[in-house]
């Protein structure tokens, strides 16, 4: 309710009378409800939260028990017509003068047609950008608990597939074994698509698990991610089946050497940008900086990808309870990465890492 | 390159000089690039189609190599500082005027920056809905054939994993392994969440596998579906490990029936109203109206859920060559539910169904 309080506070001084929250991460955020939307096009349910009086959500027939058992302290209302149908009866009923809805989350069409029903009722459509996800961006206690328990799960996952990593196994046997091992222990889904990408595919970011076996002595990216109890894990391991060479473990140790720089630098009251940049100085130093494309890092909560950005543009200050990524790494095409990622708090004095994992982190 | 034409002749009537298609099915519909977007927040690119000259595919250089390789025809532009600004540059290079964008897949948020910019270069921003989803609705020779394969892998899959289908099995190991069946069978990925309720959990038509273990003797709904090369399939089977009792053996025959009417009924010409009312008037006869819940069917292709409808609503008639499910279902609450699924052609003179597995279809 603590949540709810501090939206309404903020409706209140926007002069909003009630907000329709359509972004699926929000609508959890509000009401614990777990559902997930198959596409933006085909929503579990929204919230309708007046400024007072009982929060609602809205949802169809399909969702009805799933919805009671975890709103706590919601209504439940079913739209049999459509969403549009029912806000018809409600908004004149709740006496609703200026709605805010989720901008970023609400497709240009359905905008429109929202916007056609609010006009013929009197009221007026205020697009908003971004408001819970403001709310989201500072962890309380217990959010952070609960993603400590989706890093370890995930760790223990990593572990358990790390142990039966043999050369020969393709990549996306791999990704396929990780993300069952993560089902068969109990989370949710995976956080996004894993990343396994052995030798030169390594040189890609953002490669796709394919066809290719794994072999000995070449870097092996592993980057994987899990929600536990609506909360998100993300990881980074680069691992090598039989010994590293010498150009290997140098690059092992230089990445590693950048992690800890930004590691120890990040705290309260530090920019993100300043964070990237104890990372970079160490790559760039070695002759690497253009080898080292993207962001130090980026925030995880109940959705992997959250502010902050920890990348050379963010001059906004970190604040004590963010949790982030630190997750520099090195690409040479046609040799391959090495990227390393822990997850970790922000606090007062310093940064708090949650992964307990060393797995080729110190050689 | 006949559909890139198609296109353009529609442009040519609405005086858009060039199309944004942001809506990943109809990217890949119209430039076979096969990528799949994280979100809607996270695209892996979108095409911008001018009415004359070079057709264009925007993406970052993540997808470079990806892109090139798969969108014969179309010029590979990179955005390395996003769309918009990309598009600063190309609209008034390419003339244009009147640019189209999907209102029904661009964020109202991004819409805004959109027309914010395009106000700028003094060109109009139309907002349009469904163009290419209306190309997509009759489907080409090469395209049902497609979609026979997607319906054949299904149908392997669904075999393998019957064959080992046990008593104390639980929904989600079923499921599980049904998804791991297809990806090791060549599957792209699962055209939907697969569906398997045991028993009671069957009554719900969009049950979500849990920790249930199966047990003989009861209906088992299993409801699943692939995408290889691009083209869905979508298929339900309910079955039964044991014998199933005389109230079980009357229900499949009912459902079986309402099926056989409905195949037999549709065929170019005739409406998804007229479709949907066959299948319905056998199991309302039979006293159970109010226990088939949904619509009859929906067409299939690059998504699985697309036009038309085959429900009490819909008025338009059937076209030769929209290829759409027949699937009518009883749901039973306390019970269970059984509902059975085939994929068919719409052709002139009737339907040509796809399905050839006959599990548990004629007791």
């Amino acid at each position: 309710m603590e949540k709810l309080n501090e939206l309404r506070r903020i409706l209140k001084n926007r002069k909003i009378d009630a907000l329709l929250v359509t972004q699926p991460d929000n609508r959890r955020y509000l009401s614990r409800y777990s559902a997930t939307d198959a596409s933006i096009s085909e929503t579990s349910g929204v919230l309708l939260i007046p400024r007072r009086g009982t929060p609602l959500l809205l949802t169809d027939s399909r969702f009805e028990l799933h919805a009671a058992s975890e709103a706590k302290g919601f209504e439940i209302m079913l739209y049999p017509k459509g969403l549009l149908s029912l806000l018809q009866k409600l908004l004149p009923k709740l006496k609703v003068k200026r709605l805010g809805f989720e901008s970023h989350y609400l497709l240009h069409a359905t905008a429109g047609k929202l916007t056609a029903l609010t006009n013929k009722l009197g009221i007026e459509a205020v697009p908003l950008v971004g408001i819970v996800e403001k709310m989201r961006v500072t962890k309380e206690q217990e959010e952070i608990e609960r993603i400590e328990k989706s890093v370890l799960l995930n760790e223990q996952v990593f572990q358990e597939v790390f142990a039966s990593l043999r050369e020969g196994q393709t990549e996306r046997e791999v990704a396929m074994r990780i993300e069952n091992t993560m089902l068969g222990m109990g989370a949710e889904r995976p956080s996004f698509a894993t990343i396994v990408a052995g030798g030169p595919n390594g040189a890609s970011p953002h490669a796709v698990p394919g066809s290719r076996p794994l072999k000995r002595e070449e870097p092996i990216v592993i980057d994987m991610g899990l929600i536990l109890d609506g909360y998100c894990s993300d990881m980074t391991r680069t691992v090598v089946l039989g010994t590293p060479d010498q150009k290997t473990v140098e690059l092992f140790r230089l990445v590693r050497k950048a992690q800890l720089a930004a590691t120890n630098t990040i705290k309260a009251g530090i920019t993100g940008k300043e964070a990237d940049r104890a990372a970079r100085e160490v790559i760039t130093a070695a002759g690497l900086g253009d080898k080292f494309g993207h962001g130090l890092g980026h925030g995880v909560g109940l959705a992997v990808h959250e502010a902050p950005s920890l990348n050379r543009r963010n001059g906004k200050k970190l604040q004590a309870g963010m949790i982030i990524t630190v997750e520099p790494g090195v690409y040479l095409p046609g040799w391959g990465g090495i990227r390393l990622e822990n997850m970790g708090v922000v606090e007062k004095n310093g940064c708090r890492i949650l992964n307990r994992d060393t797995t080729f982190l110190d050689l």
